[in-house]
């Protein structure tokens, strides 16, 4: 696959090689292009809208990479517009306070989303959502009409205070999985979990393993496959203690004092 | 381990658990804590300074995962600060235009950093960077004095537009390797490569897998271990396309498109 288009100058060359490229256009439409691929999938029809509106919920001590990992799978997935959520429009402030995100939009303004996605937050921020029971009554109201209801690490006890997951099989973040029951879902292993039109994610970085599962939902495995590549999503980290399973007690300690010590 | 502080409301028990609880800070403490381990780091040696300061770069189209996984893993690291730094402080927006991070410093105000991170951006992003010499100047400066010099995806042409990897080693986005040359580096495959203190990252992903190895670099192994602990890095991604010796030509193709058509 050649990319260049004649001119020498990087800058005119397509760095990401195919972008200026018809070759790559002919190679999608041989394999059925992406946005035919998307039209194809189940929860595009039961959306029953031309565009999936995706729904990022931030509040003041979420976690960055919570909210992150998903919206890069998610923001090229064709025809879908991934949008960030807060109290209000404006900066919000994530867990250890070194970054901000810019919500686009109000909550009282978002009336309707075809995905929902609860990021969890550190120790205040998630404590606060799990009282906060005007963000409950929104969070209730998207989740009556959504295609997918999901969230990331502590997320899902934000979703399961306002009462989504009672009775029903969810994950978290490994050091909270004992207050799952507290909010009336069953601790259900695994890197996500899905129910009906719920899916939990475990911490933090599973929101990517997630991400690429709703891919496959919006639209179909071979779009998914596509955005794994896109993202370079070919995991390699160079130790193997990302799990409890995995880590003795002196890292889980260490990791929790990590976490702690960080927190504003 | 129990973490209950004796009150049995769920916003009091400690929701990560540990983070209250003194049987967390009694193992960290037989262990060697967090602060002891990362003091014996070389490289906070070398750095002279009792903070280690992350500068990551943010411009205009860049790609957000590329930024926030390397900071997911830094931003806990004892004694370290990650400053967003962009031309000017605020708002600056990423490739597809629907998210905006925000810069907390100008780029004329950051005159110091102990680490340096670049991140890829889009096409529009990545060319637009290596046209700009006034950041170039900015790169080199802070190069000069950096424990730490690196890039995720597209910033190795970036910062190899500043001069820095001439005849060295390096590696970037899939779709961009044969570009590296024109930057006087060589491709060089590996999710991150190291050489002297220059770290490069493959693409967008990778830059948690470079996050997590640079944590080891500043502290130790034992903070690194707990830190993919702490992101619950244990990644299990439904598919196995994430690099393309991993993905047929068709995969690839549509990857291409997906990225060009939600360019902004």
């Amino acid at each position: 696959m050649s990319t260049d288009d004649g001119k020498r100058t990087p800058s005119r060359r397509g760095l990401l090689r195919g972008t200026a490229a018809g070759a790559a256009v002919a190679a999608v439409g041989a394999g059925g292009s992406a946005r035919a691929a998307s039209g194809t999938g189940q929860d595009r029809a039961a959306a029953g809208s031309r565009q999936v509106r995706v729904a990022i919920l931030l509040y003041d001590g979420f976690t960055a990479l919570d909210a992150v990992g998903p919206y890069e799978m998610l923001c090229r997935v064709p025809d879908t517009r991934v949008t960030m959520v807060a109290r209000e429009a404006g900066p919000v402030r994530t867990d250890t306070g070194e970054l901000s995100l810019l919500a686009e939009r109000a909550m009282r303004d978002v009336h309707r989303a075809e995905v929902l996605l609860v990021p969890g937050g550190g120790q205040r921020g998630t404590e606060a959502m799990m009282r906060d029971t005007e963000a409950h009554d929104w969070i209730r109201r998207i989740h009556r009409r959504s295609v997918w209801t999901t969230s990331v690490c502590t997320g899902s006890l934000i979703i399961g205070a306002a009462g989504l997951l009672r009775g029903l099989p969810a994950t978290t973040y490994w050091a909270s999985r004992p207050y799952l029951k507290d909010v009336g879902a069953v601790y259900t292993p695994g890197r996500f979990v899905e129910t009906g039109k719920i899916i939990t994610a475990a911490g933090v970085s599973a929101g990517m393993d997630m991400g690429l599962h709703l891919v496959s939902r919006l639209t179909d495995e071979k779009v998914a496959r596509a955005m794994q590549l896109a993202v370079e999503y070919d995991p390699d980290p160079p130790y193997d203690t990302g799990s409890p399973e995995k880590a003795d007690a002196a890292t889980q300690a260490l990791a929790l004092k990590l976490l702690a010590d960080a927190a504003r």
